[in-house]
């Protein structure tokens, strides 16, 4: 009886495997669904193939496993403008009316009146006003009500849905699909670090304290007993281009295997990420699909792509051809 | 038949379950084995219990569990001085042969005359230039491997051993305990992030993705043909007193329920954790053990404990008293 009772608990268990590894099998038969079976899907398979291969000569230790992902153009759409620079204009439309200056004073005459000519002839200087003035003067925490409330209710011009609904579903698979396989997942954008903190874990999986960016500088006070963060109209680091290692090494402590980009922000941590010992995945996403998304590359205001596309061939960086590579676009787009 | 195996497999599956907590119970008997029975270790029992009591009113979501430890004086030994900038002193002595004019150049002079008085009178001025003499100019992976060959090599004063053996027993299995019930472990530290990345995860169990401190910039450059992070002599960040919430913001994004230091430094950092709506834990380590370790609070240069100590009753903050609190102080008195 005893050894019956072995055999069956061996049964029972042997059973469980089974199961386990079936479901397992069904779940990892396609992990990117919706990426065309094309060289750069191949790459990405490849790539998380020899370095999880425990025997085998690439392997990479499971804390190793550091993938950056740059957010706008990357990961949701950054076209007919960065999302940031669309909520910094309606704040700035918002608050017009405690700054009856505005309706004198450039940049925010421009915004006010949509002037998007003399808006962009203003430059970064420009940027950098409206960006004090609207997110600057509150606290952390009220900052991130703004921007939840905001992105609850903003609709993209062309897509007519929110913005976090106009994210990448192929990059939503890849992320999901390297976190399987023992992938830390970071964002490393140019954006605002508490603009995009507030929803990446619900649309990305990616928790605040795995998202880098830029940042202006905080300044922590008691007021009336309370602890308090103010945000300040004073930048405090700029989390694009050179910044991006920089930001990376800041911020992670650790040098990725893998770094995701669009454009030439993202060059530096590209060159970081991949031009060393050991295989590594650089890849580009290259907007060649104006009728489902945008097309745009060397000419573009918002996530120019030009000395990076030139450099992909030698340096082995994937370029992902949306229009190619990809079955859907957006997660709404899915049966 | 098949109820009999079905009821066999449930008996497996029982008695596999019945095995499982039965060592998970002899796991957790107790978890904190080198601290007394004293309202302290009682005090961390409670607030994990509560908030970890899926039904209870003071539950906190495992995403949520931040705990941030200081580390000097906190997690490992800061007397005579602290570690770094013992370091820092030794590492003027090996570059003072490349420096012939810091014979007669202060601080420089003092510290190769093993002249204490007036390398303190040189305060912070001079310890950011002896800081930037030895911890800036060359690259972040040159620094990494400098501070570890250091490491492996220096020897506490008093206690003759490295310093890394000079962490507190204690401590260690209250980060065990608290990663153990879902909490992420954070360093908070004013000393330099990148003088702790290189050991913390081996020694503490926080990975470097998990260190917040103290930084100088760095620059990103392409030096033929590699990429390449150098260490520039210019303050970045200082992760102290009111820096410290600034410092969780920036580089955690969430605030934390936990937080455990031993000095004014870490009054601020008490306060933003602790003071807001939900049950929290202040912890602040009283150094009180003379014979064991060292007694020091209000009138010691380094970890000065004196205002933090005065407000801990009315913001209930938990005080260790490590000569009564701790059955042990370093892991090398375990038997």
């Amino acid at each position: 009886m005893k050894s019956r009772r072995f055999t069956l608990a061996v049964a029972v268990l042997g059973l469980t495997v089974v199961f386990a590894s079936t479901s397992r099998a069904f779940a990892q038969s396609d992990p990117l669904p919706s990426w065309n079976d094309t060289p750069a899907k191949q790459a990405i398979i490849a790539f998380v193939g020899r370095i999880t291969n425990a025997g085998g000569p690439d392997f990479v230790a499971p804390p190793d496993r550091i993938a950056t992902f740059d957010n706008d153009g990357t990961l949701w759409v950054e076209q007919p403008m960065y999302v940031q620079l669309a909520f910094a204009l309606d704040r700035v439309k918002v608050l017009a009316p405690l700054h009856p200056e505005w309706k004198e004073k450039q940049p925010f005459k421009a915004v006010l009146e949509g002037d998007m000519k003399t808006l962009a002839e203003s430059g970064e200087k420009g940027l950098v006003e409206i960006i004090m003035e609207t997110h600057a003067g509150m606290t952390v925490s009220e900052f991130t009500s703004i921007v939840t409330d905001w992105l609850a209710t903003a609709r993209h011009p062309r897509f007519k849905r929110p913005y976090t609904e106009l994210v990448y579903q192929p990059m939503l698979e890849l992320m999901t699909y390297l976190r399987a396989n023992g992938f830390k997942t970071f964002i490393v954008s140019g954006g605002g670090v508490e603009f995009m903190r507030p929803w990446t874990d619900k649309v990305y999986g990616v928790p605040p304290e795995q998202v880098v960016g830029s940042s202006i500088k905080t300044k922590f006070v008691m007021r009336d007993g309370i602890p308090t963060l103010f945000r300040l109209p004073a930048v405090n680091f700029i989390d694009d281009k050179a910044g991006k290692p920089v930001g990376i090494n800041e911020y992670i402590g650790r040098r990725p295997i893998a770094a995701f980009g669009n454009s030439d922000g993202d060059l530096e941590m590209l060159q970081w990420t991949t031009m060393t010992d050991g295989i590594r995945l650089g890849m580009l996403i290259h907007h060649t699909d104006a009728e489902r998304e945008y097309a745009y590359d060397r000419q573009s205001h918002f996530g120019r792509l030009d000395v990076a596309l030139d450099l992909a061939p030698t340096n082995h960086w994937t370029v992902v051809d949306m229009k190619r590579d990809w079955k859907v676009i957006f997660p709404f787009e899915k049966q």
